[in-house]
Parts: structure tokens; sequence; C-alpha cells
């Protein structure tokens, strides 16, 4: 790994480590719940950067106004809750690659705890918001 | 309505009215998709202001240790997106409470246009996080 | 006032009343103090909007790539602290305009309470992010 | 170091790196200003870390309602814009501590450029909001 920031690829997946700041929590003493959602989205940013897909150059890619990446559907379960100091690992697996739809799990962990269990949808869309077929040679990096 | 910022109570429900700002867009152009999250929890909030129950003062019922609400699970359509500067309309509906649990179905609207479709769970703990009844005297406000 | 949501004109600037949410606060207790910028920033923006200034359209006045306000300088006194549930009002007062800058006097009160105090400086630039002088016909609205 | 997370401690301060996700830009194209106090305030948080102050403990020093750090006042040039995808550097240096205030400079670079200067004044507190003293053996850990 040349950037270590970027977490690391592992099996079929990607590990990316993170700090719970202030800016997480809320007056309740624990993180904000959409806060997990920022975590889940930082963890499949840099799971698409270690694969060699930077989402500013998707643009380049397979359509002439562009590709990009949209959440579509999320089904998330909060299990139990992190704190502020916390260091969180946010894990992203991908499930299945159908047509233009990326299905990933992802969980996020504060050392062996569970905290979130996640099911997100992506779909892949043009500049105007239609649906894409992921481009086969973007599709080949998920080795899927 | 004496405090017009709440929202209104409608139907089985509540309705709140929010503006797009800054904050609240991303570089591709719309509304982050995690800031939904935060749109959709200030119609919880504001659904019980308007109902007279103040998440503050939740620690005084039924409990020696006070009472929280908590988000146990979501299930979010993301069906299309919000743009800066525009007002969405939040609309919290009552499915179901049963013993420690609230059913909410919740959607946002930019004018007629159904943008998130949200099937929230909530549960009611104590302090430490354990599962509590809700009260019957806040049970009884949702009218169900 | 057509639009109650975006606040109202009064004396030489605008005021704003938001609601402290969830998301507002931290761990501490109060509302973390980076969110008084995106207060602040939703005044200054229904200030314009109120002027009939639509951020968006900017694009189209005086200049062939669009212009655009940026916060090039501010000066924060923090001096009370807001909670969840509180109520704010933002007042945004037009100090000068100098050519290519706009000098902004911003409070944030609390009831009676004046928690902000700010001194920002924006400046007018275009898509390159190059200084231009704000086009007359906007300077004219802030009547100064 | 123990752990990288957390930045370094360098000459009389620290220096953090941090990368620009989705969350943390708008829609003009670039990092939303107020999140650069986040990137700030991570800086702080974490060079208190390294110097051994843990935030949450602060509550056992010196006072029996315990302390905390509070920022009291923010003076901040904008300078240039980071944007998605960007590596910052958040380098933070003791001014001066005088008896209930910190006094410290705050910097954000992407690669070489300057982005940010802020000057921070850092109050300390106990529970109720009452200035305090910074206890001395707190003070000596930022060799000043």
């Amino acid at each position: 790994m040349s950037d270590p920031l970027a977490g690391i690829l592992e099996g079929n997946g990607h590990r990316l480590r993170q700090r719970v700041y202030y800016e997480d929590t809320d007056f309740s003493g624990v993180v904000y719940h959409a806060r997990y959602l920022q975590f889940l989205e930082r963890g499949r940013t840099d799971y698409l950067r270690c694969l060699g897909i930077h989402q500013g150059q998707m643009a380049l890619h397979g359509d002439p106004d562009g590709l990009a990446f949209v959440v579509r559907h999320m089904d998330i379960d909060f299990k139990a809750a992190a704190r502020m100091d916390d260091v969180l690992d946010i894990v992203t697996i991908t499930k299945a690659i159908t047509g233009a739809r990326l299905m990933l799990d992802q969980k996020v962990f504060c050392e062996d705890n569970e905290l979130i269990n996640a099911h997100v949808t992506i779909a892949i869309v043009n500049r105007s918001g239609r649906p894409r077929r992921l481009p086969r040679e973007i599709a080949l990096l998920f080795e899927f």
C-alpha cells in the first residue's frame, strides 16, 4: 500500500480505519446515527480508490456524459453505539454486480463489537441520472 | 400552532418543511445521501415536539434513570435527489407501537416528487441502553 | 413575505429563525462550534434570497463564466452555547461593499442572549476563482 | 508512535493527515467552508491525544466538576479550496498559554498549498462553563 490513509483490500472487499471525533457525536453522548452513513461512504470511496477507480475520473469511462455511483437503497441495523475517541473499522464486501447495480455489505466495528450492519445497493448512472451498465473494465476490478 | 417552526400534526402523523442549504449538498451537485437522515430526524423530533414530548424531558418519565428514543433499523429508498434551494416536506406516519418499539414510515417530498421512502424502527431505552416499554401516557399521545 | 421559511429583511439586513436539532449538538451537551458557521451560512443564503439574488442564477450575471460568493475571512466570537431544541435567530447586517468584497456582520441569538458575533468577508469570484466586481445591479439590491 | 491515526508531534505542535470525502464538499465543487473547522478540531483533538491528554478524562483533573476545552475565538483566512479526494495536512502550533487560555495557530495544507490559516483561542472551563486555570500538570505537557 502506498497510501495507508485509504485502507486495505482484503478478501472480496476492503477495510478502513477511522477515528470518532467531536463532530460525529451528539448530546446523547454517542455517535449521531446519520454519521455512520458517512463512515460507510468513506469506506466505499476508499474501496474504489484501492481498486484504482477514482470517482472524479469515472466521467472518462464508458459514456459520453460520464458515470457516477449513487446510493439507491440502504438497509441498516444500528446494533450498538460508538463514542468519542473510538477507533472504527469499516468493512465493505462486494456481494453481487448485476448490470447497472452493485450490491455491497458493509459493517462497522469498534474492536470486536459489530456496531452497524448495512446492505447497500449502488446504481451506476450517467450525468442525467439515467441507469447505465458498469463498464466491463471496471466490473472486472471487483474480481467477481 | 403556536410554533410554526415545528411543523404540523396531520392524520396519524406530522409534516415538516425544511430548506436545502449549501451544507446539505455535495460536489455531485445534489443533496449528500446521508443528509436525508438528518431531515428525517428533524421530522421525528418535531413530530414528538408537536405531540408534547420533549426529548430532553424524557428522563423524567417512567424510569429512574431516564428514557431515550434510539434508531434501531432503517430501510431507505433513495428515489430521487434534491438540489440547493429546494424546499422539502418531511412526512412522518406512525405505523405501530409494540412494547419497546415504535415503527414509523417517513417520506421526503420536493413539491410532488417523492425523493425518500424510509421505514424506521425506534427503540425506547434507558440511559444504560437497555430496552424499556414506552410509558403508557406517552404511547397514548400517538393516538394509536 | 411569500416565503416565511426564508426569514425577513429588516433594517440594513436580515433575520432568520432556525431550530437546534440532534445533528447540531455534540457529546459535550451543547451545539458543536463549527455548526454555527452553517447557521450563519443559512442566514446569508436566505438574506440573498430575500434580496432576490439566487446563488444558482448568479452564473447569469456580469461574467461569461459565472459568479459566486465565497467566504474569504471570518472573525468569530463564541460567546455562549446553544442546546438541543433551542430556537436561534441569525441576524445578518451589511457593513460595506467595496469592489469585489462584501463585509457582513452576523450574530446568533437565543432569545436575548448573544451566542455568536462574527465579522465575515465575502469575495465575489468567477468560476476560475478569480476576483470580480459585484455587478452594479446586484450591489444596488443591498441598498448601500 | 503507537497510533498512526492520531498524527505526529513535531516542533512545538502537531501534524495530522486527513482525506477529503464526499461529505466534505458542496455543490460548488469544493470543500464546504465550515468543514475546515472540523478538520481543525480533529487536529486539536489528536494533538491533545499525542500529548497524553484525553478529553474524556479531563473531568478527572484539577476540578471537582471536571474541565473541558472550548473554542472562544477564531480568526480564519480561507485562502484556497480543497477538492474531493485531496489529502490535507492539519498543522497545529501552540503560541501561548496564559492562565485559563490556550492560543493555537492552525494551518491546513494540500501538498504545499496553504488553504487555511487560523488563530484559535481555547478557554478552559468547568462543567458549569466557568473559566478555570489549565492544571499545571497539563500545561507542562505543552512544553511551553
